[in-house]
């Protein structure tokens, strides 16, 4: 059985497996305060380009979105996101339980449009009632995107104009940044990100970790005692290095881009087989997620063979399906499923 | 200077201020305990043809529904509504600072589609992912609308069928419910809000009261010590006998719907006057609230001599606007309006 | 059956009932922002002697202890109280579901101590351990408290001295603020209130209004859309003019303190009595609570001709009980009482 | 230096981490989902006897205690505990962040006695205003306690028939319990506390896991979609693979039992050395944990060559310290502590 259903399947890449093995009997301080940590932090700001940079590691991806939101936002304030943003569709409810509004704004293509979001910010505060309803006080992105797409360097910066017209924050949920950055056509580095995000995560689950993610405030302006705000959230392990030690080692002679690659890269195998076979996309995404419409009797066929997933009803008989690749992901199964399309 | 600015401008209606004042120096038990508040849940059940039903004094519209929400959801459920509903707009993030998200579907003219309901509903439990979404646990509508509008008996009917069948409770915000029962054309009364509704609330604030909402478990299932639960979000007044005496003297002699006539007849007496002159109506609204879309010179002339409140832009030249009436409004006050148009 | 229950058994003062007749028909904005609002602010502000102070109206007592705690203190942060204070006692979870721990240290006299209340917080700073803790962030008392007794100047003095130290707020609960500012031996103003307090707030449920309190910022710096936070926990009411017009009325040529007496001076009279009569105290209170040890044959007797408050077991054959007054008590009821006793 | 300062200084046991790198590159579903954590839940619903348990993984013990005290307390509840116990005083304001009180009873030797709580439940039903106070709706106890002491299988049941005659559930924190089970003098199973407690979780994070702990509902009736409250707290691990595997190793053939010996072995050479040496103990405690009272010019000179935990200031000359162990201690490391002793 082939699996493409998503891009968590496998645990940790090999290197940081065996760092957490080669550091296991090490006697550490707890709470991130180990040296893996501070190492980890060093090499985090130094790859963004911020000196000044505060790094912070959270146990995963939900969790980190609800302590960014709730800790940077004024209670009066909501997140502006796109409908498709993982905030405001998949995380269970977590925003809210942290008490904030996602305000959702139509998306295209997964992303947030400038215009669709300069008009939602001139209208609330033009409105004479705005101080009934709830502020827009950060706008989320992800990059690359829950549709795999990315936004280019003049769209980020578009967004980042009107965040500092505005006066909030820009923030970039980058559970899969390293499928972004690695990917064909993408115009944006890691320090771009860094100049243009206030606030902005790395994603290790997904890339590479078996767990973590690394929460970058570029200009040092974390909310105070931040360490304990995770702590109140529950997202601090006791355990620190547990974090400190992948990241160090994903952040060490670029094995994050690095590994990054191959989800590219395979991803390319199989949007080119389906491009050959006339298979119609559903989006046109460069990183590792592709989106297609099969005809339900072929996916019915498909599915004896492979694990994808399933993404929506199109018609009454076509299904828009997901096939995900990671770092994890062997040529040689993206080959093998090339052959079947 | 006119004023249709809103259906809250004055204080109490004067039978309810004038018991307020007999019953003054009375000495009663505190939190809800006294006898009025007992006549008025009984006058209330009463009227709903509801003998069974629970009924609990909260002092404001946010507070109840943020209160309502919160008590009956489950922790993984949101409260569906129209994207143009209060809970949606205008409530300030009570009801996420209450811990729900508010899972929106495009309203039409206010009011929340059936046929979207269900769209919704089928695909949320269709989603293999579902586990990872908010559930939804409820729906919410205002009758009458924010926009004025009414749902027809048979529009609430197909409503309550799809939470039946779904197994989530209808949830009415009646914070105009007065307007609403004696508007022309209207087909549903009381006992057939209690008859659909799960849970619902009979306005007091913008119906002839100084402040207050009675909310209705039509079935007598509320939460457990639902009075802690109004105290543990502030809702509960020490002198509880403020809003008992008041709705006790609402729902005697039939007062809450005697005086909601006064603001239909003066709203139909601006309505008639807007038809007659050829203003083009923003929506059909048989209400309290009348929209309506002017030039905007004339809206400037016009704000000179009355107040009313701005809507949205329409386009460059033109702009919604809302008239308001009320239990209060004197029908020389919308003949001079009338006259001014 | 003579009454002394409760301070809350009545409704309004009669000044501040006929303000609410007389103004009642008015049209009025809504929301806070009517004249009579603007001209209650201002004349509080001018008896506190504090021009810039900034004063907002909430329905109630428990809803106005959750919004100042829940939108002053930062995340980190709990609120130090005495054990016995109303925020860690009766206020129904209202404090955690603003999100915040009550940080409590046994009280005496219903008093936080200053001694006590500086070794809290020398041994919280001195703990290595204190990230993983609540921070203290505020210092709550209740003045006079909820056994009827007064912190004098030079403790207040002294309890803002440490929070100067520690650079925290000191917000004191003012729910029965009239009776302390009138009662024998007290030797503080409201001036004095406002110099020493951080925030605090005016009770108008207890002392001559249907509902209402007024929270004082004294130095005029109210969290920011403080009013949008307050609609946010649902106490802002629509009808803004019903708080207005009560302390516009209570503010107005001392009405507040003079209607006060009327609660001491009724006091008194049980007070002599019990002395007289050789009852042994249960504490010593200078205001409008008198608590007193009864032998449970008595207490049963006179349960037959008065309600009062049942407080604690004492021991097998011993009660305390509670007897309160208010500004509605008669003195030929206080004197029926103590011919009673 | 030697390392006595806290139980998890290490990484994982060693078969745990060995079997993470032996199923590292498994495809497997996510969420919890996969065959190891089916494997670990049923292993853990044997070792406690109780097939029909429900086991889930949680990250941390903090997030583990908001999210079981969050979920199965009704609102208008708190948590009954020590005021010694973790959930008072080192979670950061978790509990309060989750919108629940702790209601603290002094605490003995870390222990919450029995009659204390009967005394404080049945005063708080017996409370006329009850209604305005939090409800007890849950016991928490840690086993073993945070000062390493352990209850009796006497005082467990009595703790048990408490709960049960108020109808309440016990909940019992084991982020020590290996420790607990193999001490010299407990009379108390892993069985008996799966009969006693109405939830528990087994710690993982300081016996022998990276991280996590396993939630237990011995009766098989935790909340509904369980799984979805802990994603929306932040707590579920996209890669629920890594909890599963490590408990799943844990609990073949009593690894999590066997390890934690090292740590009881240990900890008696060090306490037999201060016994010896005529030391005073803080507190009689048979785990991993240990207490003694040290000069302090005595515990100045020791920081020089031991890393251990300061706990209070005994008096102006005295300190208590802790002492700790785990499974990872080298029984050389304690040999080499009791000679320095």
């Amino acid at each position: 059985m082939l699996n493409f259903v998503n891009d968590y399947s496998e645990g940790a890449c090999p290197e940081v497996l065996q760092r957490l093995v080669e550091t296991n009997m090490e006697q550490l301080p707890g709470y991130g305060t180990d040296k893996y940590t501070r190492s980890a932090q060093a090499k985090i700001a130094q790859a963004c380009g911020k000196p000044d940079a505060q790094v912070f590691f959270i146990s995963g991806g939900t969790q980190t979105n609800q302590i960014v939101i709730s800790t940077v936002l004024q209670q009066y304030q909501g997140v502006v996101a796109a409908d498709t943003g993982h905030v405001n569709v998949h995380e269970a409810g977590a925003i809210e339980a942290g008490d904030h509004k996602v305000l959702s704004i139509p998306g295209v293509d997964g992303k947030l449009p400038a215009p669709a979001l300069r008009e939602y910010l001139e209208t609330f505060w033009a409105d004479e009632n705005h101080e009934q309803m709830v502020f827009p006080g950060m706008v989320y992105i992800s990059w690359s995107t829950e549709y795999g797409t990315l936004y280019s360097k003049a769209e980020l910066e578009e967004l980042h104009n009107i965040c500092r017209e505005y006066e909030i924050p820009l923030y970039i949920d980058g559970a899969r940044m390293g499928y972004g950055l690695v990917a064909p056509g993408a115009d944006v580095t890691l320090p771009d990100i860094a100049n243009l995000a206030d606030i902005f995560y790395i994603g290790g689950t997904k890339v590479g970790a078996l767990c973590g993610e690394a929460v970058v405030f570029p200009k040092g302006d974390a909310p105070q005692y931040f360490s304990t705000l995770i702590k109140r959230r529950g997202g601090l392990l006791a355990k620190g290095r547990l974090l400190g030690v992948q990241f160090d080692t994903l952040f060490t002679d670029g094995l994050y881009t690095r590994i990054s690659h191959q989800a590219i890269d395979t991803a390319q195998v199989i949007r080119k087989a389906l491009q050959n076979k006339g298979y119609e996309f559903y989006i046109d995404s460069p990183t590792n997620l592709t989106f297609v419409v099969l005809e339900n009797q072929r996916m019915a066929e498909l599915k004896q063979k492979v694990n994808f997933d399933f993404w929506e009803r199109k018609d009454a008989s076509h299904t828009v399906v997901r096939f995900a690749t990671s770092w994890a992901t062997k040529m040689e199964d993206a080959q093998a499923l090339a052959d079947l399309l």
